[in-house]
C-alpha cells in the first residue's frame, strides 16, 4: 500500500514577526511527504524542480521513505520560488514574490509503479494536471484527496469542478468554501459542494480548527492553542499529509477513522508552525506525536450523560 | 440555592441581512435569565428599567423563575436603548444608537434575600457597580462569574482589574483577552489574566467556539455550525446564562463540570441566534436542549486509542 503525492517542491523566503529566512525548502509536496512519513511508507512523490534544488533535501526525503522517481529535475531551470511576509495575527500574509519557474513546465507523468497507489493526495496545482494524474491511475485508489485554492476557482472553475467530481475528499479553507458554493453559511456551503461529487469535505479554518462534512454528519477538530506560532507556512499541507498518512497506516476510510486522521493531521500542523519551514517536521518522533494527540484529547473531550 | 444576575435590561432595535426589528426586549440580564431558567430557579435579577418597559416582559421573566424584586423601575425615565446593524458575516456590527437613559442612574442595591445567593453572574456593566455588588454579599458565593468588555478596559482598567481579582471566572472575547493582557497568543494572554486572580478564564470566539483556561488546563468547545444565523444579539449572554444555570443545577464547580457547563452554554447560544432577540429562548423545552447538546457530542467527540 503506497501513498501518491503530487504537488510543488519549492524554495520559500519567509518573514514573520519573529524572524526571517533566506531561501529554505518548501512546497506542498515537501510538507505533505515529511508529515505523512511518520505514519506510512512509501510515499510516491510527483513534482518538478530546477537544477538549483538542494539534492541533500532530496536525500532527506528519500531517507524518510519518499520515492522520488517521479520528481522531474530540469537541470537548466530554476525551482519554483515563493516569498511572503506574515502579519502580526499570523492568519494573513502578503506575497512578495511568486516565481513559477519550472512549475510552468510541470507535466506529471506517473512512473509505472505509482499507478497502483492506494492513497492519492493531489496537492494544490492546476486542475488540468490534477485530472491528468487521476487519468493515469491504472487501478482505482482507495481514497483520492484533492487540495486546491481560490486562484483556480477564479480562472479555471469548470475544470476544477470536473476534478472535484472525481475525488473522495476535498480540502479547502473557509473563504474558498464560500467562494466555491456562493453560500456564506459553511453548513450550506458544504451541502452544495458535496453535491458536486466528493463524499467528504474538509474545511480548514487555520487557528480556528477544521470541519469535516460527510452526508449529514459534521465533525469539528480544534487547532491546538499555542503559546507561539512561529511560521504558519505549510501548516495546511502538513495537516493534509498527516491526514492521508494516518488513513494509509490504518487502511480505514470510515467517517470515524477520518475524525482520527483529522486529529493526527491537526497535531502535525501544530508542530509545523513551531519553527521555520519544514525544520520541525524533520525532527519529530512518534512518541512526541502521540503526546500531542493526547493534548487534543484533553482539549476537546468532555463527558456528558444526558439525564432527561 | 439561587443565582444572582446583575446586568442591563433594555430595548434593542436590530438590523441583520435577514430582516430588522422595532424595539424588542434585550439587555444582558434578560438573555442570561431566560437562558439560565432552563436549568435552575430562582434567578435573582438586579437591573434598572424606565417607565416605558413592557411589564408583560417582566411577568414573562417571573413566570420563568426570575425574582424581579431587585429590578428598579424609574417611572419617569426611559429604558436603556441600543440599536445596531450586523454585516453579512454576522461577526461584525455597527452600533447606530446607544441611549444609556436610566442606566446612568444604576446603583445596584441587593434585596436582603439576594445577599446569600450561591452563584453570582455579574453582567457587563461599570466595574465600580460590579464591585459594589460583590461587597454587598453577606455570604461567600460558591462561584462568581464576571463579564466585561473592551470599553471598561479603555476607561477604567484599574477598577476593572480590582474586580477581576475578586471573581472565580472571567468571560471575555478573544480581542478583549489580547487587549487586557497585551499578548497576541491566547495561551500567553490566558496565563497573564489568570495571574490577575480569577481561577478560570473563558475566552469567547463567537462562531469559532470558546476556550476555558484553568491552571495549565485548556478546554475548547466548538460553536455549532448552523445553516442560518439570524441574529447574534445576546448570544454571549445566553452562553453565560446557560453556563451558570448548569453549574447551579449540578452544584459542581470542578473543571470537568465547567466543560459540561460550557457545552450547555454553547447549546443555548446556538438557539439564541436562530431568531430575533429573546424569541427563541422563550419557547424551548429541555428535550430540545438535550438534543442540541447531543449534536455537540457528535460534532466534537472522537475515539482515539494510542498504540505506541
Amino acid at each position: 500500500m503506497s501513498i501518491l503525492v503530487v504537488g510543488t517542491m519549492a524554495y520559500d523566503a519567509i518573514k514573520t514577526p519573529f524572524g526571517q529566512t533566506d531561501k529554505i525548502i518548501g512546497g506542498a509536496a515537501t510538507y505533505i511527504a515529511y508529515s505523512a512519513s511518520y505514519f506510512h511508507k512509501p510515499i510516491n512523490l510527483v513534482s518538478i524542480v530546477g537544477g538549483d534544488f538542494d539534492f541533500q533535501e532530496m536525500e532527506n526525503l528519500k531517507a524518510r521513505g519518499a520515492d522520488v522517481t517521479g520528481v522531474e529535475v530540469k537541470q537548466d531551470g530554476k525551482s519554483f520560488f515563493w516569498s511572503g511576509v506574515y502579519h502580526m495575527d499570523m492568519n494573513t500574509r502578503d506575497t512578495l514574490v511568486t516565481d513559477l519557474n519550472v512549475l510552468l513546465e510541470f507535466n506529471p507523468i506517473l512512473p509505472e509503479a505509482y499507478k497502483t497507489s492506494d492513497y492519492v493526495l493531489l496537492g494544490n496545482i492546476d486542475p488540468d494536471l490534477q485530472m491528468k494524474v487521476i487519468d493515469q491511475m491504472s487501478s482505482k485508489p482507495k481514497l483520492v484527496v484533492l487540495d486546491t485554492m481560490n486562484f483556480w476557482m477564479d480562472i479555471a472553475l469548470d475544470k476544477l469542478k470536473a476534478v472535484i467530481a472525481k475525488v473522495d475528499v476535498l480540502t479547502i479553507n473557509d473563504s474558498e468554501a464560500r467562494q466555491l458554493s456562493g453560500e456564506y453559511s459553511l453548513v450550506k456551503a458544504a451541502k452544495k459542494i458535496l453535491a458536486f461529487g466528493p463524499k467528504y469535505l474538509i474545511i480548514k479554518k487555520g487557528e480556528n480548527g477544521a470541519l469535516l462534512f460527510h452526508e449529514n454528519n459534521i465533525f469539528f477538530a480544534p487547532a491546538l492553542p499555542l503559546e507561539e506560532v512561529f511560521d504558519p507556512t505549510g501548516a495546511g499541507d502538513t495537516f493534509a499529509g498527516g491526514f492521508i498518512g494516518y488513513i494509509a497506516k490504518t487502511g480505514d476510510t470510515s467517517f470515524d477513522n477520518m475524525k482520527r486522521a483529522i486529529i493526527y493531521g491537526s497535531a502535525m500542523a501544530s508542530f509545523c508552525v513551531e519553527k521555520f519551514g519544514t525544520e520541525r517536521l524533520k525532527e519529530l518522533d512518534i512518541e512526541e506525536i502521540h503526546d500531542r494527540v493526547e493534548e487534543f484529547v484533553s482539549l476537546s473531550q468532555f463527558d456528558i450523560s444526558i439525564e432527561e
